[in-house]
């Protein structure tokens, strides 16, 4: 049997940890080819590069294991290996493994879920890894078998077109198990810190308090906080059907 | 009775005509505070700015009428001035009138969108306009009594929380009316134009074809293909809800 063909991408950049991590989990289930941004992208959601040119190039290249750096957002790294590097289209696209959460609202700003969102659009079966701490050195041991059990169960089902995975592993050396979550409501508060420039002029900090409006056991933060693996299945499809029905009575005519 | 309070932002920039032609249709409705990129922002999507400061300042005053710009992206700017900047709550945030389209899957990579998902979640009622036409001097004219009638409506009736609206205009002198739709299913396709730097050195820039799989008559696209404003309600909750049920069923335990 044909091993699968896996590209991986991040948004903590090539260097972190967690890609490389995530890397060599995923190389006893086939060949693994990576395109991460040269740099740290975090926040950068689906963000796209429009106004410079993208360039990518090797850093690694070892049987079964090519690494590429790309100057581009993470969007762009899936993009540009789809188009100008793959010689075939890839069975799965994983991310990460982000450090940080990646649960509730976050999904939108996060360009771990950004790449999983990209690859679900491009019709590959997608998942997005998040681990709930941002240490540069945190340890991913705990999520390794979770990675392996998940990414394996996706090759053999596949996913629903227009669905794809947000995973987020909570800070504890033993999970309790799998919850299976919907994305948890709340608002980010109090959002940015304000300092001053000795020669005068403020600049501001982006920052924040995330504050739940929901403790129900079906939600993400449900699950992270009782110590399970949140799976939040995603759609791509944004649109508010419930909404449409009531909007062709609104008086929007002129 | 007291006049609203409207909060402008785009991704086109400060300097765009967009957002100055929909500050001006804006005006008669209310006061408007607009906070806006110093330079364009297309595709910045929902991206945050993380690793450097964010720095805003006044370039606009007159009577009810504030313009600030900011160094940060689309998202950036309404968080600024939510947190920092207004005095009190905004009763909507508009965003646009973008120069080119977020129909489709666009809305994932849209600044313009970014700013409507960011008030969303805020929990204040907001909308995204754009119109199908890049050029920098587009002409907005008739999109302008649609502005100010979709605009009066959210104001009058508000929006279901978690749901804002993507608003497209089709690059037309006469619209036909207005369509409720939703995101229409596609693919971009051949995404990339490979350049050669006369030194030696491939570089890439980001271009593509959109790939309709739908042509439908409740699709965004249909609605712009056949000369209408199309309205599609957008929700901020992502969660694959029928996904979640089925997934349970999955060989996902260690």
């Amino acid at each position: 049997m044909k091993r699968p063909l896996i590209l991986v991408s991040n948004d903590d950049g090539v260097q972190a940890k967690g890609l490389n991590e995530l890397i060599h989990m995923l190389k006893p289930l086939g060949d693994v080819i990576a395109m991460a941004p040269s740099e740290p992208r975090s926040g950068a959601a689906c963000s796209l590069t429009v106004s410079l040119p993208v360039k990518y190039g090797l850093v690694h290249n070892e049987d079964g294991l090519l690494v590429f750096k790309c100057s581009g957002t993470p969007v762009d790294c899936v993009k540009l290996a789809l188009d100008s590097v793959l010689d075939t289209r890839p069975d799965i696209i994983i991310s990460g493994i982000n450090h940080g959460d990646n649960s509730a609202v976050n999904v939108h700003y996060s360009g771990t879920m950004g790449v999983a969102l990209e690859g679900c659009m491009k019709g590959i079966p997608s998942i997005g890894f998040s681990l709930c701490n941002h240490n540069p050195d945190a340890d991913f041991t705990p999520a390794s078998p979770y990675v392996r059990r998940i990414t394996e169960e996706v090759l053999q089902r596949g996913l629903p077109a227009g669905v794809c995975l947000n995973v987020n592993f909570p800070d504890t050396p033993f999970y309790k198990g799998i919850r299976i979550c919907r994305q948890t409501k709340g608002v980010w508060k109090r959002e940015w810190m304000k300092r001053s420039h000795p020669n005068g002029g403020d600049y501001y900090w982006l920052t924040g308090e995330f504050v739940e409006h929901d403790e129900e056991e079906d939600s993400d933060h449900w699950a992270l906080n009782h110590d399970y693996v949140a799976i939040t299945p995603t759609l791509i499809d944004m649109t508010a059907y419930g909404m449409m029905e009531e909007m062709k009575h609104w008086n929007l005519e002129l």
